[in-house]
């Protein structure tokens, strides 16, 4: 396999665009990613396309060649990716995939969702859909209910305290209200995010992340060819996308996902570095459980630690392994086809020094993870310095 | 890049099944693919899944580890690929590129759908999905209206007839009368497909395919390990996917698929071979003018040349060079997302000599074409015996 890197990346804001349409987001952030890697569009080899529901949430299907013909790339294969919240986590792994072995030399990986021209009931359905709609949620859960049971086996098991979760909360605000481009730009403190409206008990209205607009896109050439296009390209120095059960009833333990272990642990063997190496990364906090338990399968502490990790201020931007300096799903946003791609973006800000009021000193070495509904599908990608 | 097998294939009946769901026909083609191919669940290393629209035919999304769990596949990326009625026969071009590459050994590419739980106006609208919905859909079309189109300019443009386009349907109605897993085995006589209840004229109900559930599967693996897992691997000898225009009017000429002669070209030009080699072809059949069109894009005829080409017997079973023996999208069905695996299966049955009374003398070099939507996507395969 070849050495990979990303020479270009975009980024639409994430919010509520009620005037803008999916397809001119995913243009907006693929055109930005074409000029920020120099690359014209008809030396686009290949087109990858993540995207969770375009069909239910705009009533558009068939979007991969939708997107790649407005942005200029033509004839070549474009292909979208479904995989719940992580779909373009899953295709940039695809797309990574294509270059490292040699199929194409430049790959254009986006995603893009546009949810907010739908009701928020209706936004929970069509998540919802994520999960075994034969069985769970046919039950009448939602995602919040879920992972408000894993909550609070997590409390169960290791003590996990409520005052745990909200610090995860207070800290993504905290980073995304120095996010120019983050959906809510709010600080919160600890008292308002422990007594917010309840959604779903033990989760409430700051522990979910927000329903956005967005789209986000990034650029994969080998990295023996990466400047050609660049003098700032970013390593892909590992990468693995992993399954598991859709229903969260056919899991032996609901307080960790062997999905989100099993695709760290090829990512970490790949890059040759061990979770201590990691000195910041974006993890998939669509509920604020989901990043305390995505520290502990990463490795990062013991199982059942992370809630103190949070809490005693480990994970914030001034902290020992800065964790979501984006704002995360929580403050910047969640348009859940575009956020794998977006958190590959928020990275590279980070590695190549360009992340303003938010750059942290030790950024040379970042990892993503990007989960698919309660851990059906997860993809960590390390990134490093080239 | 190394050179590819199937080594196993498995497709359940396609037709109207209300008491089964989407899960179980596609677990019944995987389990079948691999009894087939002498493989266990546990092998697999990677699994791909097309499916067009799961969401919006029955309430259910993240559709590869739905189904690839419940297949015993554990832990293994597990990939959806939408790309509308080419969605499998794409998952089928990532599934090769993956074993090609040497990024796997052992990949399962499954497709499946389930139509036929919805109305079939409700139908018409999931699929219009696949079109411009901001444009030419919004404006009242249907694919059926589209092709309507398409087939009123071939006409002007060739002097293609109307006895042209029955013939295509009177001659996969034949074939998928001798097909025991075909959705419709009904013989029907040209004056019947001419005189049928107009849909969009010229189209009538004999010239458009059937909406129908079920599902397709296949295991490839390196050439040179095909015969650890059977005695009758089948070669992937050529494939590729191009892409093109969602909308139809954004086409130059709409009565050929700049997609269909890319991905041709391409495959033709990695097999080493030219139009005139090819035995026999299954071909996307979605509405009779749509066959004829594609054998003249794939360059078994000149153009214009394509009506006359099915109008005497040349694309028959007993033909020179026969078009769907196993029925086609017309009769034996298209349940949208099974489509492209589907085609495969049936090339596979043909090359390895086991299809029964639709056997084919000269069946020792075949060709899948799958299209996606009026021609934004295509995928052409190549396979011969290994």
């Amino acid at each position: 396999m070849r050495d990979v890197a990303v020479i270009g990346v975009g980024k639409t804001s994430f919010g509520a665009f009620p005037d803008r349409d999916l397809r001119s987001l995913a243009v907006e952030a693929g055109e930005k990613a074409l000029k920020n890697g120099h690359v014209a569009p008809s030396q686009i080899e290949s087109f990858y396309l993540g995207n969770f529901a375009g069909p239910s949430f705009v009533g558009q299907n068939h979007l991969a060649p939708y997107v790649s013909t407005a942005l200029g790339i033509q004839g070549v294969p474009a292909t979208r990716i479904e995989a719940a919240c992580a779909s373009s986590g899953s295709a940039f792994f695809h797309g990574w995939s294509e270059v490292a072995s040699g199929v194409n030399d430049i790959v254009m990986v986006a995603g893009v969702e546009k949810m907010t021209s739908q009701t928020t009931a209706r936004v929970s359905q069509i998540l919802a859909e994520a999960g075994d709609c034969s069985g769970e949620m046919r039950a009448g859960n939602t995602f919040a209910s879920l992972f408000a049971m894993i909550a609070r086996r997590h409390m169960h098991d290791f003590g996990t305290k409520k005052e745990h979760l909200s610090a995860v909360a207070v800290k993504n605000h905290a980073n995304g209200a120095l996010n120019p481009d983050a959906h809510m730009r709010k600080v919160i403190t600890l008292e308002q995010a422990l007594n917010a409206k309840p959604i779903a008990e033990p989760l409430n209205l700051y522990d979910c992340s927000l329903i956005s607009d967005g789209a986000a896109a990034a650029i994969l050439v080998p990295l023996e060819r990466a400047r050609e296009f660049t003098d700032k390209p970013v390593r892909v120095l590992g990468i693995a996308q992993a399954s598991d059960y859709v229903a969260l009833d056919q899991k032996d333990d609901i307080t960790t996902f062997p999905a989100v272990r099993r695709a760290g642990e090829k990512a970490y063997r790949m890059a040759g570095v061990s979770p201590k190496d990691i000195q910041f990364a974006e993890l998939h906090d669509c509920f604020t459980i989901a990043e305390i338990i995505a520290t502990e399968d990463l490795g990062f502490v013991a199982r059942g630690e992370g809630g103190p990790y949070a809490f005693e201020g480990r994970t914030a931007r001034t902290g020992e392994r800065p964790v979501n300096t984006s704002g995360g799903l929580k403050a910047k946003g969640h348009p859940v086809g575009a956020t794998g791609v977006g958190q590959i973006f928020d990275l590279v800000q980070q590695i190549r020094c360009e992340a303003g009021g938010r750059q942290i000193p030790r950024h040379s070495l970042g990892l993503a993870q990007n989960l698919g509904g309660s851990g059906a599908t997860c993809v960590v990608t390390i990134l490093g310095a080239a």
